[in-house]
């Protein structure tokens, strides 16, 4: 008898209430992370993505994201999250800055627009102005960055640890 | 005066000692995962990555990682992962399994060999059969997975919250 037998693709645990958390990235540099992005978001259920620009999800790596997930494209990031913030979200941007908050120490409000910067020029200074917290993934040796799915992925994680139920 | 301002690969967090956690990776479909695996790890200062076969690193993906990270090859898997148990290293697997346990309820060993499956096939049974602890993460809509380099940088990202100072 073996104790552990692989399981592909095993039943999703259920949300006794709808995730109210939305994904707004800053326009990046790579389609690949952005379709990364919404594939790990619609594994986490969460309600929409909000993407700017000319960004596209590449089938390949969104999966089945593409289908599942309201995904909105808007011209410019800042006029969404003002309008995200008059619907009651906390505006929380993942990025290394000056006072932002290790995310060890962070307690989510459940109804959030987590903002995630480019990858390379991060939340502009007038994004960055608008936003209620900024947090920071903790980094111990180099390179002193992750990839920005990678981090966005860490942060829905985190989000999807305090609040198991939605 | 702008409360968050933008600081690019701001100084890592110190450990007080060293991590005493290993990546060993199944044979990869894709060396992109194992590259980008390779990347969070040595961001997140693991001590030793471990890959199968003809698995190489892409530099452009797996950044300082190339040079800062122990990498070494081996033919096969098993028996490293014997070997590190007789060095004292608990051996988890990261996958969805029979009895595997969630994440989110899992306490780390400290001396943690974490054994990353392949993308489509997972881990075989002989190494299933040698782990101490399967743990998977909780999906909650379709994809029902993440992509293995994503599932591997959230389980790192578990393990740094749980041990923040090495």
């Amino acid at each position: 008898m073996n104790q552990f037998v692989h399981q592909r693709h095993k039943t999703e645990s259920r949300l006794k209430r709808s995730r109210e958390l939305v994904v707004a990235c800053a326009p990046m540099r790579s389609n690949v992370n952005v379709s990364s992005i919404a594939r790990t978001a619609s594994a986490c259920a969460v309600e929409r993505l909000i993407l700017i620009g000319n960004a596209s999800l590449i089938s390949k790596i969104a999966r089945d994201s593409v289908s599942e997930l309201e995904v909105s494209i808007h011209r410019t990031l800042k006029p969404v999250l003002q309008k995200l913030r008059d619907d009651g979200y906390r505006l929380v941007g993942l990025e290394q800055t000056t006072n932002s908050t290790s995310i060890h120490n962070y307690g989510f409000t459940r109804r959030t627009a987590l903002v995630v910067g480019n990858e390379r020029t991060g939340l502009k200074a007038d994004i960055l102005d608008i936003l209620d917290d900024v947090v920071e993934i903790p980094v111990y040796g180099l390179p002193h960055s992750f990839n920005a799915a990678i981090a966005a992925s860490m942060t829905l994680y985190e989000y999807c640890r305090q609040f198991p139920n939605g």
